[in-house]
Order: structure tokens, then sequence, then C-alpha cells
């Protein structure tokens, strides 16, 4: 798929159907996350593939809204090495999700409101954390994933130079 | 650009020509920006387009390593506001550096380290803060903006299941 077009279509959607993601897909999947760039190309993300079923309830068992990690195909822990920042990690995930949906692969990154929880369910070594977890799977029969929720408009979204309307500094 | 390709060749750069993106070629960037995905839908990225070079220089010196900053083309400023989170600026600055490289635009995401001097620059009303200045453009003439910095191997980088190696929990 081509990249702007990935881009602009992902969407997060939580609704998976059971097939497996092939090993070759799960590994460009891997790959994009690899690659991404890092403050100081220190690399601080790593990939946790998590497809066992039972680490998958587990894993579930520590976001408030993570009932679907159980169904989808692949979850992915996003972890942080000591040092490592949240913005390093969305470049790394954004990478895999778009990724993924080029291979009509769709995603929802999951938080894991219990960090001790995630931690322990993924053996994680002290200093180290999962800043999100993303269920991959392929959409399940029927589900409209290009019906998205909605963003602000272009606009909205872009300044021009400067920040503009209320509270705007000089 | 095939999505791939784009995800994975992407390499930060920042040794620009000074050939300016045409207005479809940034409002496409941007556009990947507006689209990424956020925690609950939240929608907390802003982006400031900045190519006045005045400012551009004013940029450039709020940041420790940002002398690359008024020799390009295009900076854009991720801004948060208010509540919103790292990890989805990073999210929606990858986009647009994936979207900017599929059209051949070369970029380097520039911290700045004063963020009230980013602040009063920006005119940012309080609350706000800027996550990270892309500094896009096309890259320079006989700049090979393949032989970026390496990556740790697949290997290292992709766990199974669980956290494996040192200080790994039960």
């Amino acid at each position: 798929m081509d990249a702007y077009r990935a881009i602009v279509t992902k969407r997060d959607t939580r609704k998976f159907s059971p097939e497996p993601i092939p090993e070759p897909v799960l590994t460009r999947i891997l790959q994009a996350g690899r690659m991404a760039g890092s403050s100081k190309n220190t690399q601080p993300v790593r990939a946790i593939l998590v497809t066992e079923p039972a680490r998958k309830e587990e894993i579930a068992s520590c976001g408030q809204f993570a009932t679907h990690v159980p169904a989808c195909a692949a979850a992915i822990a996003v972890v942080l090495t000591p040092g490592g920042g949240a913005f390093d990690a969305g470049r790394a995930a954004q990478n895999m999700m778009v990724a993924a949906w080029a291979e009509g692969v769709t995603s929802c990154p999951t938080s894991m409101h219990d960090a001790a929880c995630a931690n322990r369910v993924l053996g994680l070594p002290e200093g180290h954390s999962v800043a999100i977890v993303l269920a991959m799977g392929y959409p399940e029969a029927g589900t409209s994933v290009n019906l998205g929720r909605a963003r602000i408009p272009l606009d909205d979204f872009v300044h021009s130079d400067h920040w503009r309307g209320e509270g705007a500094g000089g």
C-alpha cells in the first residue's frame, strides 16, 4: 500500500478476526518498529511479541480497557528501557501500526493502567516499563475499519509560523 | 512510495537543499500528522508550520543542537495542548516524517532544550508545550540519506511472550 494512503487511512480498531498473522507479515511489522529513529539514536524501545493465549489474558487484566486483547492475533508490548522517553515509544508504535495497516492488519493501542501488573506479566527487569500494548489482527468480517473517529479540521490542526487564537503570546 | 519501504528507509538527517517544499506536499505531510490516532481520540497535538527565516533563526536559538533549523525549508513545531502526552506527539511526528520521506523530503526531529524560549518564540498559550520541532527539506545534493545510523539487530529488538535476558522476572 502507498505510504500516504496507509498513514491517513489508519484507524485504531479493536474487533479482530481469529485469523493468525503470517510470520513474514509479523516480521515486517517488527522491523518497522526497529527502524524507527530515536533521540540521539539511543534506541530505547523493545518489542515483546505476545501470542500465547494465557499471557494475552494476563495482559488484558492489567488495563482498564483491554478486554479486546485476548481476541487479537498478536499483542506487541512496546517496552522502554531505562531512560527512554514516551515520544520515542510513540514513533516506534506508529511505525508498527502503519506497517501493519499497509498489510491489512488493524491495531489498537492499549494502555496498561496497572503498570506493576504489566511489568510482572511480561517479566520486565527493574527500570523498564510498558509504554503501550498494540493489539493487532485482521479486522473482524463486516467491520468497517474506515469509519474511524473523526479528526479536527486541518485548519484547526495547523498554525502558521506562530500560535493563533486565544491565549497566544506576542 | 510503498508504505513499508518509506518506513524502514526513513533516516533522520539535517543537511538540506534550499529548494522549497511545494504546498501540496506540505499539505500531505500535515494531513499525516492530523490523522494520527491519539489516546481516547483526544487529539492533543497541533502543528505550527514555520517558514519565516527570522522565526526559524529564533527557534534554532532554543535548542542545543538546532543549528540546522535555519537551513531547513520548513520547520514543523509539534505542539501538545494541555494534558497531552509525549507518546501521542511521537505518533503524529512519525506520521509526518514518514509521509515526508515518501515524497523525498527528509527530516530531523530537533529538541527545544529551552522550553520557555520555544514557547515564547511560537507564542504558545499557558499549558501548551513544544514536544519537538521537525526540521524538513529536500536532502542536500550529494547527501546519502540512506547511510543513516545503525540499528540493533531484530533479534535484540524483539522478545517473545516474555522479556528474556538479565534481570528478567519470573
